[in-house]
């Protein structure tokens, strides 16, 4: 019967469309469940059906990021906007029915942009689209100026026994377009992370890297870099046409037309001591084992240059309109769903310290002797387009993955054979005290078309695509609350 | 026999790639034509198409519009960067073998953008993107302060009798989308050129418009608005979300959830007092009648934002190119073709006066007396999207327009009916002296959202589509230049 309900559901409809009209399985049980009611036991896989067809329908997601965005804007890490925003949204998940909602606040070190500028002040002059890596350390306020040492990937800049004395590296490897975000990787670690810290140790005076960005419009995208402090290197990011430029500025030198380029590069962050972010923690209590958590959630903190609404609004408005949903449908789950919106997921701190919020959430809920044990955890950070891919962690029910793959499969959405070792930045304190994480797989293509850019704001999310977002995260954190599954800890 | 031949290169083809790859008009020709032979005359029409199918295969101007984006960058008028591109590109034109090429030197008044921008103080603090207008006023160093009097229209802002003393004016008219781009001619004139004065004769301490842009994207959109020197008000333009976001928060105003906005507004241009443009004239010689002239061309100098490659790097390069290939494949026309890279088009200056460069060419070149004629004249000053259709002026001959037409029919454009009244901007000092113009229509579909932003770079060009303008430009200058048609004068 169980199994039989969600195949004809599976089968209707391929498309969201299909799946949203025909909502069969919803309506047959739909009455019935109104109340939670021990005495009527339903599948969990045809309540999580349910709840993602409701999900389909609802656009909560939507309204929650356009009300963020248009209400505070940017939300940098310790920033006033960043505050007056999580104490909105502690009110607003209150108004919304969740148990209990909280706000930690945790102490992080505050770094703040200041006047940015590069140019070429010759040969071939001409004024680039820039701006600075967070923690990257400042020039005097008249900019530095030296001659270019430029080098098309980064490891022939590692490689390269050039003596960087006095110059201001210049690094032009592009991203690679993937629907993973794989090609993000490769240069995030070594090319903006450690780049800046290895060129100063070089001698160099500055640095200056492609944005590690897709597109080839006109917009630079920002990024932690390794916080130093007052001994970091000025470091800027061009947008990816200024590095074409480059590219062919290259080209003429090669072709004898064009000698050294000097450059003037401008950056005056400032590092502004200690302050407060906080996570916002809402709970809906588990029906008859709150003691079992599953926390997903997303980051509240986003860069100072957009809006944050692919990176992070989307994914605090996907999984707060996902347990909302239970809420909307009186639909109590058996294990406690904790929503957190993190803090300060975006920024480095010193020694290497960063994800402050994931860790001092971790601290506080995934200790030893606390009663409470984490089941799963899971963030929605990834932008909001569509989600294609469920993984898991290994499961102790061996058709576990199998069941709630058939509830995702009328969303386009596959159960991946691998198991999960993703679960989002935030899960990663979580995971390093064993904690299970899964991940729903969004697309992420276009994803670093905008990603860290003045161009993250609400135009680029398109409500339909939220809603199958929310739909997946109904039904798969329904499952996880609603039987037994437990999950193989993570390799610690 | 002639249209014969060309109808076979119509049907043979009706795309381009068909097209480049079947030039059996110009092979079964081509030989018997490498040198101007006037013992063997061939019909116009089948040299057109000869030189049509040359261009399809030469990448002259996208090569050409590389080199002067990549050499100068953005050209603003008046500008060193401007007047080393037209030194550079005259010296490119004697390279290429053009009779004559002069460098014409007129003055104007200048100019500079300062620094800029515009926030929300409360409440919902947040930055925009913007740019100042060209020519328009400075605010104090440190900025002004004042409500907001938003008007979502500008006839809104022109029919209502708020009071605006003290106040910033924000207009959030956006720019309607069309093939034409006459959406864009609907705002250029008032809402741009006109609002700003208009504010500030109600007493508005700055202005503000939503960009004159397409897009969705966070680019904001300069462009001349009246110059007033001093006098003149600060104005600035936002991007397109920036502008969706005023609309977002006046919903909130009309539902009660928000007071009046508080806006902060920093733009400090300098008038630079006088300095000089240039115009680059170069020419084909005519055989037999060379003085009676074809003025082609686009316009050298930008905004500051971008690179100028589509406005008007491309432009320039098209028609440079166009007479490229009939140097190229020793095709002299029998009047002379005659290439402006006109300066100093995109500024407004003191008393109404723009098109500077486009004055002095027709003041030193359109005289009475001079013992020469125009026969026709035109722009290319729309972008580097494919040409669509070609407007004439009423033709001596009545079978010219569809002789012309039925050229360049196989590039996919019609010979429109209308007779022209276009001819592009700096054709509009010589169309007041009576001088016909023509065009070559281009596709603007996507040409403002680009136009006028720091995006308006190489990326934006596609190569095959710049060979279908020239090829056009090419064909069409050529059939005018090689038969006795004239136009009727154009209605001063």
């Amino acid at each position: 019967m169980r199994t039989k309900t969600v195949c004809v559901s599976a089968l209707m409809g391929l498309s969201l469309i299909a799946m949203a009209a025909s909502p069969v399985v919803a309506q047959s049980k739909a009455k019935k469940v109104e109340q939670v009611r021990p005495d009527i036991k339903l599948a969990p896989e045809v309540e999580a059906a349910k709840l993602r067809d409701a999900a389909l329908k609802s656009n909560e997601a939507y309204e929650f990021v356009s009300q963020l965005t248009t209400r505070f804007g940017a939300r940098p890490a310790g920033s006033e906007s960043e505050r007056n925003s999580a104490v909105w949204a502690a009110e607003e998940l209150k108004k919304m029915g969740f148990d209990t909602v909280r706000i930690d606040t945790f102490p992080l070190a505050l770094w703040e942009r200041g006047a940015e500028g590069l140019e070429i002040t010759g040969p071939f002059a001409q004024k680039m689209v820039v701006t600075a890596l967070g923690g990257s350390g400042a020039t005097p306020p008249e900019g530095v100026t030296g001659e270019a040492a430029i080098f098309e990937t980064y490891q022939d800049f590692t490689t390269s026994t050039a003596d960087l004395r006095g110059k201001i590296v210049v690094i032009l490897q592009p991203t690679v377009r993937t629907q993973t975000g794989v090609g993000y990787g490769v240069g995030s670690g070594s090319m903006r992370r450690q780049g800046p810290e290895s060129a100063k140790a070089r001698g160099a005076i500055g640095y200056v890297m492609r944005s590690l960005g897709t597109e080839d419009h006109r917009f630079a995208h920002t990024g932690a870099t390794r916080f130093l402090g007052d001994e970091g290197l000025p470091a800027l990011a061009i947008s990816p046409p200024d590095a074409e430029q480059f590219e062919r500025l290259l080209k003429l030198q090669r072709e004898g037309k064009a000698g050294p380029l000097r450059l003037k590069l401008l950056s005056t962050p400032k590092f502004l001591g200690n302050g407060t972010s906080q996570n916002v923690v809402a709970e809906i209590k588990g029906r008859t084992r709150p003691s079992e958590i599953i926390t997903i959630g997303g980051h509240l903190d986003s860069w100072d240059l957009g809006t944050g609404a692919i990176d992070d609004g989307a994914g605090v408005a996907i999984t707060m309109a996902a347990a909302k949903v239970m809420i909307d449908n009186k639909m109590r789950p058996e294990r406690t769903v904790r929503v957190v919106f993190w803090g300060s997921e975006e920024v480095s701190q010193p020694n290497d310290k960063g994800l402050s919020g994931a860790v001092a959430y971790a601290e506080k809920y995934a200790i030893a002797g606390s009663g409470e044990t984490h089941i799963a955890a899971a963030e929605s950070d990834f932008g909001a387009d569509v989600v294609y891919s469920l993984n898991l962690p290994k499961a102790s029910d061996e058709t576990f993955k199998a069941t709630l793959g058939n509830v995702l499969f009328p969303l386009n959405i596959y159960a991946d054979r691998a198991d999960s070792t993703g679960g989002g930045p935030d899960t990663g304190p979580l995971k390093t005290k064993g904690v299970p994480v899964f991940s729903l797989q969004q697309n992420g293509t276009d994803y670093f078309d905008v990603h860290h850019t003045v161009d993250d704001v609400l135009d680029r999310i398109d409500p339909k695509k939220m809603d199958q977002n929310v739909a997946a995260w109904a039904a798969t954190v329904w499952m996880i609350a609603n039987t037994s599954v437990t999950f193989a800890p993570n390799p610690k």
